[in-house]
């Protein structure tokens, strides 16, 4: 039974049943890929990589964890779910094909509003040029959760592992970093001061690339197709998540060795300084320790220093280099050198 | 900090963070599959299934929606969250090779229980020859969830659909039918009689089939085997999660055909029918609507009758045949016809 809540009509999940869900919320998405066999609607789904191998990534997104619901609008919540998961297949300069979708819902959630969801996922499979391919629909006691599986293909000899930096490479980001980590300090601020009176309006119209990175990020399939045109294959490769120092870490804990990154050249957008400098906070800690940038942080040959250089126009920017693992990982100011410390985000 | 209860050291899961506790967890996992080119520790897994196609299934368990912890040992959840997720594998006519397992953590879980979780998680692994190449673990604000996806290889020429069957086919169940459902009333009422008075103890030692079916399921690969050895390719094919009516609605629904089901036929356990007595509910309901029984569902050309027949030895019952979708759905009695009717698990 449908309820009328102002214009909008509500349905609740319950009139659809689970199966009637996953057709109703997947009727709009066709299969692009030749390798996607079977999509939704059997055990399995079944897909033909031929001779490329498959790579396959997976998150947990949990409500009040990962995302919150009161400034996060449901469509860029399904936007971005796919897009971190699409984001770890570029980071191995693979080619996402498909996804699964799994939710676990609590009755609060109407079809309507899954409808929304489900816009965000289509968009980004849109953008992408994914396939959704299957998926677990099934009730909550605790809210939204989604799990996201990303599949795609790479030739063997094109995959980039985190281990396969060596001394002397050049180290590069995409993109700049730190803005989704204000951005989200910025939303939780207004946040507050709009559960302390409903009738403050948040006034963000001047940080929209701060809430942008956060609330719709985008996965730097551009970063990895210009690579490709120039041929440009990295050494090893890491997407931006929990923030630059720990993915450096990452990155060297798996090549064995150190890294030396110089702070004048992280890239960080002026609205991000301006911010961190209003929240008291360095600009290069919200770099290095921030996350969710979900830019791409790899190593090239030095050989290749000025092809790099000509990708400075495209936000390809060198910020460091490898060096032997007995000297450590170091952040070189202008005035001192200080040991990286990876933070991160704490989840635990 | 690690503290002590009793005789055993309990270890926040803060003490080793995300990455040390994947480490931890994952460490005495060794991949078996020449498949599994990189397993944990990279953006994604990378597998590699040559000629084959890959199938990917994937599950949410939610604790107090999927699994009650109070009657749930770790360990057994462990081994059947992979196992219902090999059983979707088997059910395409797959061989699974890898998973991967995402967990969300509430804080009242410490080292300790995780490792007894991916002790049933090894466990699974081992029978099934399975490799653990990747996940995801964080924090949750709600409770153990656990995302799993399973992912396998066939030959494309083998791969048994939902939608194969044709009319006079016959209609095969492995195994037995009804069993876990009432495990899990046995279990519940226990539950209740427990916390009303937790000085009493469960009787539960003549129930080990039903409760043993509950909460130790396995994945039919030895029908699979069985079938292949004897060369009987099933025209369809799907596990029993949700109840023997359920599953036949799916098959009947994508092959556009009905069916015709024998009462009599329906395999169910002396335990299960004596339980069912007792609970007032009749033995074939548990068959049909109960859930969770994880044995295949499969049709087969009727020419095959004799081989079929041979089988029974094996626990491979024909239970009916499908008939044209005109027919309609209906349960034969030795009295009476009914209609089907699915109801399945309702989640919602």
């Amino acid at each position: 039974m449908s309820t009328e809540n102002g214009n909008k009509k509500l349905t609740p999940v319950s009139e659809l049943g689970e199966f009637g869900l996953i057709k109703h919320l997947t009727k709009n998405f066709s299969l692009k890929h030749r390798s996607s066999i079977k999509g939704v609607g059997d055990d399995a789904a079944v897909l033909y990589h031929q001779e490329a191998v498959t790579l396959v990534s997976t998150d947990l997104l949990i409500e009040n964890i990962h995302f919150d619901l009161i400034y996060t609008p449901l469509k860029h919540l399904g936007y971005k779910a796919i897009v971190v998961n699409l984001s770890d297949i570029y980071a191995m300069n693979g080619e996402p094909q498909q996804i699964t979708v799994s939710l676990g819902l609590s009755s609060r959630f109407t079809v309507e509003a899954l409808d929304e969801l489900y816009e965000g996922i289509y968009a980004a499979c849109q953008r992408y040029n994914v396939d959704l391919v299957g998926g677990d629909t099934t009730s909550s006691n605790k809210g939204l959760i989604i799990s996201i599986t990303a599949i795609g293909t790479a030739e063997a000899e094109n995959i980039v592992y985190r281990s396969g930096a060596k001394v002397g490479d050049l180290i590069c980001v995409s993109g700049d970093l730190g803005a989704a980590y204000l951005g989200l300090q910025l939303l939780e601020r207004e946040k507050e001061i709009f559960l302390a009176d409903s009738k403050v309006k948040p006034d963000l119209e001047e940080q929209t690339h701060l809430v942008g990175r956060l609330l719709k990020p985008e996965a730097r399939k551009d970063t990895i197709e210009l690579l490709r045109k120039h041929r440009l294959q990295p050494t090893s490769m890491i997407d931006i998540s929990d923030g630059l120092a720990s993915e450096l870490f990452h990155i060297c804990e798996q090549s064995q060795v150190g890294c030396r990154i110089y702070e004048e050249n992280i890239p960080i957008h002026p609205e991000t300084h301006q911010m961190a400098l209003r929240f008291r906070i360095s600009p290069t800690t919200c770099a290095l320790s921030g996350g969710e940038d979900y830019e791409l942080l790899f190593t090239i040959d030095p050989k290749y220093r000025d092809e790099l250089d000509d990708l400075a126009t495209y936000g390809i920017r060198v910020i460091g280099n490898i060096v032997p693992q007995a000297e450590g990982k170091k952040l070189y100011t202008r005035e001192e050198v200080h040991d990286l410390i990876a933070q991160g985000w704490k989840h635990f």
